[in-house]
């Protein structure tokens, strides 16, 4: 079998791989550019290493989707993942990392289970459909205090906040990021003293500088920017441990999973490998800096595009604009639409727009090469002079 | 890349991969015979057909892992993994069947916060730490009624039990249809009435024939017979939904989980993928019940062994061994621990046992094959000449 590039713009063998002692295809594969919100796009150089190692890693005689999690051979693959992640997001000692499963929406019930065992309440800003899950998901365990939202205007900003509006004895201050579903992203940090501060990165960990020493917790799904679906990282200050309530499942308490290093049940084993090869390619690249200038550079590609485009306009206020989910629709759907088609005969896919917002959807992780948002761009002008 | 197997009894070449254009390495690779107790042995025709396309799956231009859950190219997948797991398992119309995240661990407390909304109480049998770590967890939840133990024989045998125990009035009846750590399984299942039979089948599910109408709820880890860790199968019988606790999170409440197929938040995509082409694995080689006949062959050869061997002896009582894990000791440690050594050496690995029993533990999945299990039966036989 023989991967081929064969896009608009391109076209490059990535591997060639026989079975069985003969030759037995060769056939010609188009990789496309994809734009999807998640799952998305994985770097090519990981999975080019994960298939050479799919039946045997290093000298270990199988598959690491074979392998014990608390064998020899494993141990060293989630610790390194570990180190990896702490290297790259420059974390201290005080912070314990989990690789978990459940994705965002477990997490949305976890993180209250775990830690809205002070006061008994907790402050949230509502920026998306995600949050408002979120949010909606803490009043079976506790108080809510939402403290700024931008549901009236259908999220289409991040809103603004007065800092009159926060309790100071809120057991922690919940925000999102990045908002995956409109495009929008929180330019400065709410101000919230010793309130800890937890974060839903899912969509914008690996690709954007923070200050990590400014979060109490953060955690993300991994299927954006660290690997498959199936693995969810969880960054605590040690200081939010033990604080769990007593219905919380063995499973789902911090504690229990940072005294067993995520091992109290099996973890999704080949998923974290998969982050592990990605965090290798992150550093491989430059590390956060590098994949943080480069994020802001497909955007702007993009973001200029849209904004000297006649068709299309932004959806996201221009100030919250996401380096990672692009937003923009034309004056009708049919519209929209054609232009979806076009785009994916030119190997452009997943851009359709999420149905609360319609319009197109441009999620551009940091696995997505430049040229495919070059491409995107081109399009965006060619598509133009056809409507 | 040259894969071959090359263990004391055959060396086969099970594939060869180059990449870029030019051949890169030419490297002879072990593949060995793995008799972990899970994460454990997957067949290479699965690991070979996931190799193949791990780049690119079918026409979608990209890995199975970069698909978006809710994209044309993904669902046919999950589909059809339903599909060949109702068909392998012979399941009804009014079995749903979900494909979740957090392993057994999880559904220890996600089976009472759906189910224990009646009486409050369940009826559970203690025949091992993971049916005891079950029952622990429903204490935060519930009352619960052991109604037999074996804890005081360290679990080596399914304990008897008294049908005057059982509670009539339970929410449920829960058991461990296999036990992975001592080597032991419930030949018959208890007979419960009207009371919803609910098993993990964690380390028996494809491997074992049941009539699955006897069981209200049936929960099993991927990692030992269905494919990687990070994805969790439930068989729920449709009449069992819409009982949940207030407090369940909505990501763990089964009513939530079969309205959304699966996808109330994003599944373990890529695991899913892996136990399709499992299920595709099981059809072709006779479905269950040349499963279950295999397995039963499998294990017959291995107790046979150790029946014949002036060395070791079975730990589980004879009428409940396993047919996946074979468990065995000599009289005393370093003798056990010679012939682990021993058999790493001919690429027998993974076979040490649970801490909480010692000895040799042999887990005989259905991927295991017959050479695997014939090569540690003639190394048992040739041991005892050098003890």
């Amino acid at each position: 079998m023989i991967f081929l590039r064969q896009t608009a713009y391109r076209s490059i063998i990535v591997g060639v791989s026989y079975t069985h002692r003969t030759i037995r295809e060769a056939i010609f594969v188009k990789r496309v550019y994809n734009f999807s919100a998640g799952p998305g796009v994985i770097s090519e150089e990981v999975l080019l290493s994960a298939q050479k190692d799919l039946l045997c890693y290093g000298n270990s005689g199988m598959s690491v989707m074979e392998m014990s999690h608390r064998s020899s051979d494993y141990t060293p693959i989630i610790e390194r993942a570990e180190a990896l992640l702490r290297e790259i997001l420059g974390l201290s000692d005080s912070y314990k990392v989990l690789f978990l499963q459940g994705g965002a929406s477990l997490q949305f019930a976890q993180v209250p289970m775990n830690l809205l065992t002070g006061s008994g309440s907790a402050d949230y800003i509502d920026s998306g459909i995600f949050a408002k899950k979120a949010l909606d998901e803490v009043r079976k365990y506790g108080k809510i205090n939402v403290v700024a939202s931008s549901a009236a205007e259908n999220y289409t900003r991040i809103p603004d906040w007065n800092e009159k509006d926060f309790d100071p004895h809120a057991d922690y201050f919940h925000i999102t990021t990045n908002n995956t579903i409109y495009g929008t992203r929180f330019s400065t940090l709410p101000e919230v003293g010793n309130v800890p501060l937890v974060a839903d990165m899912s969509s914008n960990i690996l690709a954007e500088e923070y200050d990590f020493s400014k979060f109490g917790l953060v955690y993300a799904g991994a299927q954006k920017n660290l690997g498959p679906s199936g693995v969810t990282v969880v960054i605590i200050r040690e200081d939010l441990l033990g604080k769990a309530m007593d219905i919380t499942p063995s499973v789902l308490n911090y504690t229990t999973m940072v005294k067993e290093g995520s091992m109290y049940n099996t973890p999704t084993t080949f998923g974290i490998y998969i982050a592990m090869l990605t965090f290798e390619w992150v550093l491989k690249q430059g590390g956060l800096s590098a994949m943080s200038q480069l994020a802001k550079k497909r955007a702007q590609i993009l973001y200029d595009a849209i904004d000297a485009s006649t068709v299309f306009k932004g959806v996201a206020r221009k100030e919250d604009r996401s380096f990672m989910n692009v937003t923009f629709l034309s004056s009708n759907e049919e519209i929209d639409n054609r232009f979806v088609s076009k785009a994916k005969k030119e190997g452009i896919v997943n851009i359709k727009g999420h149905r609360s917002v319609g319009g197109i959807r441009a999620s551009i992780y940091n696995a997505m090469p430049v040229e495919g948002v070059l491409a995107l761009a081109d399009l965006i002008k060619r598509f133009e002079k056809n409507v």
